[in-house]
């Protein structure tokens, strides 16, 4: 019944090295923070960030999840994969998180707490972009190298821009959300620019699996506040929250005017699942800071205008003269809004050098902020360098997986990677009448595994 | 491929200006809170209600986004325009707030806070009731319209009803619920009375679209607690809480075996979707009043009872005679147990009066509270003055609408402003056999945009 | 309309019963808690335990609800009865939860407060887990009465191991599911061992109801830590959340690579959807507990272990064998997992008793604890205990549901309990050209009351 083959396959050798080399790590290098004082009636980081810690998560989980379920053939798939990818990543991230926080600061054991597991799932966030970019085209094998690289370049990133330089980015527009974008999409160059169209015949979406896909938009929205303020410092959260909240109200106005002028005067449920919320991703830099309501609502309006276009004009113009197929998008929603985002950093703290009395809230990601005059220089610096790190390291990746692995070989089927009911693929969504003897059908693997439970 | 005709639609038009009049009113006139003192280590609005928030939002966007997808066409519409007129009222309904909230006190400029944003989620509630009466029968240009006025009228009455004669709603019923069922009954009786009946082939449900719908019930329900209890004061709001799950229990229990009764023995998908939540809606008024577990259980039997008898016998009845069409039967979740829960506030301030002892619980939503012994009056008359200016009001907004706006073409059917999957229409769920040479398909657009991402 | 026979049905008197036993015993016996001092600016038992009640609650409705939905024609009823049984529970458990205290401490009027209501979610969670062993086999009144003796039994056990022996198992491996695991599996063997096979071709799942199954799987996934930790004391909390989150973040790897090796090379989506959660069963025990971040990995790996095992493996052999049909085969995700998880805290009690030191948490569920050494004893006869009230109280209550009741006609079919729209069963899913003379059809009872609403 089992297998040697699937025993030794490389997909579970390399989970279940990975699973050992992370309880190693953990056994011997992490521990749990120990700050509570006994005698309090609460714990104080469980108050202050729990909350934040289970909304974040549901953004990944149910959020990404599901938003990427669109595809008609691929929502075992899509939720499946972010299931187990995210896990994996939320052990290694930890890690590689911990590592640059001791080279700022010490060596020694790593006390975890609630926000270490919060940075641990905005790493996360940035492979699921990139997961994004490269959906229905990879194997898991290749999804645990991706992960496995990507969170070493990340956590990279974020110690030569938030511990060195001190750039400010409270909601990851450059470090989170352009980052994952742009890892994502110059490693899809190089991994899968040779796609046969053909598959492209299962890389659309049904009404049913567009109204599921929606479901994720709805829960990332809801919760972006939490996103972006998660970590803010008490005095500036609340303003991450409220400016969060009003960028993305904005956003979403302009997605449906926009997408109504593009679309021919309909809506297409493609902006709506995604630009809608490229006035989280926008706001991300600035949002706790001094911006005032009317700079959020520029934000929004920016972050939809911006994704709303590059779904409508630029994404088969991109696809066909770069060769890059990004399934999701992820450019439009998170690559240029987070350069908007990143530059909008820029813009705040040149005006807020301009009117210092205001400049209540120099609070960055970890409170570590560099309180000189060149703010908005090392704004665009770490613009500039998180799309260096992210492109060359999403350009490796790719190498390395095109030397040692294999693409999907069924793109945007999950009939490859999972035993799937007898009704699979022949749902009339398809194909109002399929023919039982059309050859299409042949190869699929109906599982009888079905009836045990 | 972008026309003049889809810029200059009114659709695109009113909803540019209407972000631009945002911008600068929200530029010049609204500003954050900043209570903080520095040093604190949280911030007390955050700790205090963003909980809160981030629940009724929860209740907004998935709650009564996904409870409105029942309808086998209309899932994109139901849920698509729950968002983006729900952002659009965010928006405006924390001006008209504001504005009346600056009337009762003085003018200068506003500052928002957490509260700020649930009150408007509060009035956005108001507006997605009125949605669902009329929902499948109106454009996103009317609903835009709607919006616009039914949030003047609703500010308006919390001006006269709170801030003046000092009633108590904690959680509603009347100025939300029962506000929001009048306005839309009332406006769907003069806008679509005269809708052909031929439209109503699409009015139903399918297998699938009720399981969404249920999605929707339940996160209704789960968060009502949060809703009831969000501005209720220190010492009320753990009663708050505690009342509205007891009185929802009961609900359940109630609208179960009154549909088993009615149904013929068996259950309704319609009943359990929508007077399950009938407890919510009957305990909004006496919420955070002491009224006794036994008393919350009341309240949650009656609203079951009024719910369920009125979609099983009163809505064939009221469709016929006053032919009034209202779509997810709104008088019957939200119009009549909300007269229930202000007939409950009566009843409770009554017997409060008769023990002044235990009247702990004097706090109403704005914590403005009469204590002289007129309460049950001033209830009473609340609840007449908010039946009046909501039935009033959207007898204006649908004369308003029928002046200068043309009503969907297509009832109940998505692909009049959706581009829609190329299966829409042809699922086995209308017919198992469809024809291709019937004419009734013969109209559908199928959208050729969704290969693109 | 309304016909005697169904006013009179069974399932509606005794729900009528019960509600207006529930009214008198709350309205003579249980009262609010008045703990709150005028002046705080929060209520303590809001500010600690609101977001747990509220994390708990989706668990139960969202969670559990939507997991049980994969099967293909039995939605409404998975989804529907969890509403309906759950909400039964939460009035009956406060009650009998209630009456075991006060047998504890004292007689006299009992006053709830939040925690109660949670401490009645959990009791939910074990009815939950007994009604998957026997979806779609038994009706509604079976599950009323299902709830009523289970909940009697699980005080008692809660009584004999926290109260009197102070047993640990503060997120309930023990207490909560291998309890409602064994209980449900001994009642299906007594009730349903001669269930015909002919029942098995509605048993199965489809593509999207395996869909909406993850949703739930994932829901539970995400708020498993504050399951565990809801009742934690301060300082004890943070380690149960931090526990809990990197056990199950181990169980999902480890799910996944087992399913593949065990399934062929491919993953099966019932593996995916319970064995990913078999983490946060098997660290229930022991999640408040000092047993470092590698002792969670490792209550992870066990638990997924076990599970995935005895789904793949050990289910049909146990249906073969032992004649019992464990529908969602709770007894792999709860009952297993839940004897690792109190197997757990003996070996967790047993290091901590030398290495005193560090024995920082001992900490039980209601913060009764016996400092004596023997705790790894009491811990082992809390498990042995626990086994022998469930298997004997699933016995009893089988017997007694034997003798007075029938089972479901239709098995794993909603249309028997349900009015259902009238494609139901026509799906392609279950045959891509029905005959319409096929007679299979033809005992269904379309519904003719969806053009209602």
């Amino acid at each position: 019944m089992v297998e040697l083959k699937h025993i030794f396959s490389p997909f579970v050798i390399l989970t279940i090295v990975f699973e050992i080399v992370m309880m190693i790590i953990y056994g011997t290098w992490i521990e749990y923070d120990t700050e509570y004082t006994p005698g309090e009636t609460e714990d104080p980081q469980v108050a202050n960030t729990y909350k934040f810690y289970s909304d974040v998560a549901v953004m990944i989980l149910i959020g990404f999840g599901y938003l990427m379920t669109f595809l008609k053939k691929y929502g075992y798939s899509a939720a499946g994969f972010t299931f187990f990818i995210s896990c994996l990543t939320f052990q290694w991230a930890i890690v590689t998180n911990a590592f640059f926080h001791q080279v700022y600061t010490s060596f020694g054991k790593f006390a975890i707490e609630i926000p270490s597991i919060v940075e641990g799932m905005y790493a996360t966030a940035a492979v699921l972009i990139t997961f994004g970019a490269i959906l229905g085209k990879t194997t898991p094998l290749q999804l645990i190298i991706v992960a496995f690289f990507e969170m070493i370049f990340y956590s990279l990133n974020i110690y030569v821009n938030i511990y060195q330089l001190k750039a400010i980015d409270v909601g990851g527009s450059m470090i989170i959300h352009a980052f994952g974008a742009f890892f994502g999409i110059s490693l899809t160059r190089v991994l899968t620019s040779k796609l046969q169209t053909k598959s492209h015949n299962d890389s659309g979406s049904v009404y049913t699996s567009d109204i599921f896909s929606l479901i994720g938009t709805i829960w990332l929205w809801l919760y972006w506040p939490s996103f972006n303020g998660a970590l803010a410092m008490p005095g500036a959260q609340f303003r991450a929250f409220m400016n969060t909240f009003l960028s993305l109200t904005a956003s979403v106005l302009t997605t449906f005017f926009v997408s109504h002028i593009l679309r021919g005067g309909k809506f297409d449920m493609v902006d709506i699942q995604n630009a809608t919320l490229a006035g989280g991703v926008a706001v991300g830099t600035t949002a706790d800071l001094f911006i005032y309501p009317v700079g959020a609502l520029s934000c929004g309006v920016a972050g939809g205008l911006v994704s709303t276009l590059g779904f409508a004009y630029f994404a088969p113009k991109i696809e066909k003269f770069f060769g890059v197929q990004d399934t999701c998008g992820v450019q439009f929603l998170h690559g240029w809004p987070g350069i908007v985002g990143g530059l909008a950093g820029v813009i705040a703290t040149k005006i807020a050098n301009e009117h210092p009395s205001r400049y209540l809230a120099e609070r960055s990601f970890h409170a570590f902020f560099h309180r000189g005059g060149d703010q908005p220089e090392i704004q665009l610096a770490a613009l500039g360098i998180t799309l260096g790190i992210a492109i060359f390291g999403g350009l490796f990746t790719g190498f390395i997986l095109k030397l040692g692995t294999q693409n999907a070989l069924n793109p945007f089927n999950d009939s490859e990677f999972w035993e799937v009911p007898q009704e699979f693929g022949k749902e009339p969504q398809q194909d109002s009448f399929p023919d039982p003897s059309d050859s299409k059908w042949v190869d699929y693997n109906p599982s009888d595994g079905e009836q045990m439970i």
